[in-house]
């Protein structure tokens, strides 16, 4: 399902805000190295959007820099998003107008996180037991689709609505993405949504979920609600291969996957269009962390498994072990405070 | 806030189905108790509701029994729904026809869910320090309104649509609910939401939680993304004092607030009606686990629990604190496996 490369490849590289310029720096260091005696090659442009581009000419995503970011072979994202609470940003909507604009448009109906519990890192679980397993979140429809709206705004009988969109199409289209994952991995999935609460969504995914399992017989199927997911995601996370579910869902169940292994500083994420219309977007899960931006003391291994994981969607399958592998080297070795940079010249001194 | 008790009070009792029952007879075993010298008594009405109800004569809330419901001074229910898969109950919907429908009809706005680590119980953390915070969820709106709609169901091209109804008069009445416990508490207030994304309906609820903090200056007000919350919900809990937030959200992080407090067999709750319209309704957070059914080895604490909320709401005070220091009393003496009832007669011996 990953595109082979084209060669070279078209990478635009979008820093972004706080910690982002920092950890994309030590991903495309990893990035270069990995790829060094390789045919192929990466053709990088840097495009500055985010909060910090908005304070200085008011663009979010200028029609010209989308257009070319479009026709790039895959993207690189640090992080967006500046000051909670800076009051010039309070119209702005850096993550509606750049980060979700771009998964929107660019179809990425696939948001693809895997969770992986490294035997060396510090879980906040007791017993978190083997974990490894996959979110397969859907990208484009749901809650976040930005249908809603406001009336009699400001006043005691204010009304705000918000609409999850769900259709059959968009749901089965990622369904199915996550039963060929499950296939090819210990071949168990679990949906997971609010069927009993939702129930007009819930038929929709439990209906897709049963039609799509008839094509991956092999593949054993499992339901949970979202509230009894983030209690197993405690008390038992091994038990899970692949989890499909919605937007929102995953993104709250991603955060929580984050934390239970041992930090949302090692969590990966990739935003894939498996078609190839357009590019696909690696990016950590992690925000920009303004508060710790420019301190060097941000964790670039988010960053860096987002790498792995773009390289393997262009179907540099060695290259992308090869990162994992130095990653999963670095966190055995680890001790003391490094900077950010060191993290990132001791993955790239550990490849091999 | 709470009502002061009428005398007699008039309880009515919703066992429920699966361990509902079993559960039940214990919190009410200490009920009678705990207020057996007191002045107060209580006249109880049980009605038999739920999956096993519904299967036997297809009702599932028939009206002349909600009008006496209605009439009740409060409500212990245990737990309602039958087993996941039973194809009898495909199209009853016991949660959105009874639950869901009694939490909407008799307006429990507030739905009420403490968490407290008591230092004897196992949680899944490592070190899960301090805890002692409440979520308050908004019980009467949200995605929870079943507002929502299909069309072309069945087909490839069905769409369903979920829509979540957010109102001033309705976050108001919570969020000031909300502000009462935490300046009754440790004075801090955290909002979880998704501001960034769901921006009309996130917009009210920062505006109302400003607009309140106003009345209430010595309460810190905090504001989270419901996915940054689940992370400090593992990482680091005891921060924590009052969490207000949508019915969706405060369901998720309600069970994940159990499971890291040692399990959902502790976790209470009370669907208030604070202006003492309807009755209000005291029920566990856990669901009607028909796997462990007539066994009696559910664990009775949190219908015991809840019986403590149901006491304070009422106005009795005293009796609620002699209920929570029972039980933790028997906390700190647990060892081996106890039956159901073994564990409210513990709690029971242990009053005083
Ligand atoms: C920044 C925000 C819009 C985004 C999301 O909600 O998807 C983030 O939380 C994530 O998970 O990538
Ligand atoms: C049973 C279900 C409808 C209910 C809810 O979603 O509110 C339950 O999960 C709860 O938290 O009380």
């Amino acid at each position: 399902m990953p595109n082979v490369a084209s060669n070279p490849v078209k990478l635009a590289v979008i820093p972004g805000d706080g910690i982002g310029p920092e950890v994309v720096a030590e991903a495309l260091k990893v990035l270069d190295a990995v790829t060094a005696d390789s045919d192929v090659t990466f053709e990088k442009t840097e495009y500055r959007l985010g909060a910090g581009r908005f304070l200085d000419d008011g663009e979010v995503l200028p029609a010209a820099e989308f257009e070319e970011i479009k026709k790039a072979d895959a993207i690189l994202l640090g992080a967006v998003g500046g000051k909670p609470n800076d009051p010039r940003l309070a119209n702005a909507n850096i993550e509606r107008g750049l980060l979700l604009k771009l998964r929107f448009e660019l179809d990425h109906y696939v948001n693809l996180r895997p969770t992986v519990v490294y035997p060396t890192v510090e879980s906040p679980l007791k017993n978190p037991g083997e974990v490894d397993f996959v979110v397969v979140r859907e990208g484009t429809e749901g809650p976040y689709v930005g249908n809603g709206g406001s009336i009699r705004i400001g006043t005691p009988a204010e009304v705000a609505n918000e609409v999850s969109v769900n259709t059959a199409y968009g749901v089965e289209r990622v369904v199915r993405f996550a039963f060929a994952q499950a296939s090819a991995r210990r071949k168990k999935l679990t949906l997971v949504h609010k069927t009993n609460v939702l129930v007009f969504a819930g038929k929709l995914w439990r209906r897709i979920v049963d039609q799509v399992s008839a094509e991956f017989p092999e593949v054993e199927v499992d339901y949970l609600h979202v509230d009894a997911a983030t209690i197993f995601l405690v008390t038992d996370p091994a038990r899970f291969d692949v989890i499909v579910t919605d937007n929102l869902f995953g993104d709250i169940l991603t955060d929580l996957a984050g934390a239970i292994s041992g930090g949302i500083g090692l969590a990966a994420s990739g935003n894939i269009n498996p078609d190839g219309t357009f590019p696909s977007m690696f990016e950590p899960v992690h925000g920009s962390a303004p508060d710790i931006a420019g301190q060097q003391i941000a964790d670039p291994t988010a960053a860096i498994l987002s790498v792995a994981l773009l390289l393997s969607h262009l179907g540099l399958a060695d290259a992308s072990a090869k990162v994992t592998a130095a990653v999963q080297r670095d966190l055995a070795s680890r001790s003391g405070a490094r900077s950010t940079a060191q993290v990132g010249d001791s993955i790239v001194s550990l490849l091999n």
